[in-house]
């Protein structure tokens, strides 16, 4: 048997997302067979991260410093502000770097079936920075999924009145989506929102 | 933009085997979430293995004591040897719990094409440990594949002439194993090594 210490080892990487026993433990050895390259950059990354992890009081991004890096940034547009449900989701627009705004992250989205109430995401913190004025357009960034545009309509009803152009992400066929193999949902939805070839 | 810091774990994590860029940043944000459950343990156990770390004196493991667990466990049977390519082999077989001696890691196999030749691998360790006396068999546990079979045949000539029997692991069909859907060279050999019914 491997020793207690490379087995605790094991166990802690087998419970990262998308890694298994099996892939845990090649992954131990690539670390144990490349202790400079791999183990000890991954050691010191890892460490650095724990001391300084800080979620964002203003947007709700997971950063090193407070405010984040995102909201701290001048040359970002202030007056636009993209929704969104995660923090995964807040990094997959922006490596995309075609939002030139701001963020808030919600901290999930509305289910009846988990029990999530309007009072469980940061919706009211999202109402207070739209109240305190500077915000010209608000992008509701939720997942094409039923309970993301269930809190798409939340979110659009409870600001509804305020100075803010509301605006959602567009649905259709995705790059690449050929019909045969699209559902028949997406096809709907492309459908209805068809416009004049330019 | 994610920090640097939060940059850096991500590529040290997608260095790893068995995790890309994508799988790293899902990795990353599930120790972000889970500070307490996830990443401290993790910081933990890989701090205890960076430091500890050892490689066996004797049978070439990696663990973090030298003599590894295996070699230091009287409950042993020392007149067996089981020689195996690398540390993961070992692994895997001692994971079975199906051998009850000891190992000898070779730390690779002979390829003409990576240019990796006989004293590239602990060869002569292994004639000494055998010269020392005291095993009665070696178990030649090497992959059955070319590399892994020229580096058993090599093995057993350079210690033909030492008092020890030598085996090799059976080849044939694997348990489950279809035989519309297994190629050829399989078949040969479990054709070959075939077996009077018992």
């Amino acid at each position: 048997m491997a020793s207690p210490e490379i087995d605790a080892l094991t166990q802690a990487l087998a419970k990262l997302p998308g890694l298994g026993p099996r892939s845990a433990r090649r992954a131990v050895l690539h670390l144990i067979k490349k202790r400079e390259a791999a183990l000890v950059p991954l050691l010191a990354a890892l460490e650095r991260v724990g001391r300084n992890l800080a979620t964002c009081s203003t947007c709700g991004n997971v950063d090193t410093t407070d405010p984040c890096g995102i909201c701290a940034d001048p040359r970002r547009d202030a007056r636009a502000l993209c929704v969104v449900e995660e923090v995964a989701d807040l990094w997959a627009l922006d490596r995309s770097r075609l939002f030139p705004g701001r963020f808030h992250v919600l901290g999930g989205r509305l289910s009846a079936l988990e029990g999530i109430r309007p009072e469980d995401l940061s919706i009211d913190a999202l109402v207070r920075r739209l109240e305190e004025g500077g915000i010209d357009e608000v992008v509701l960034a939720m997942n094409a999924t039923l309970e993301g545009q269930t809190t798409a309509h939340y979110i659009a009803e409870r600001i509804e009145g305020l100075p803010v152009r509301v605006t959602q992400l567009a649905h259709g066929l995705p790059v690449g989506g050929e019909l045969d193999y699209l559902d028949e949902g997406t096809l709907a939805q492309a459908l209805r929102a068809r416009r004049p070839v330019a």
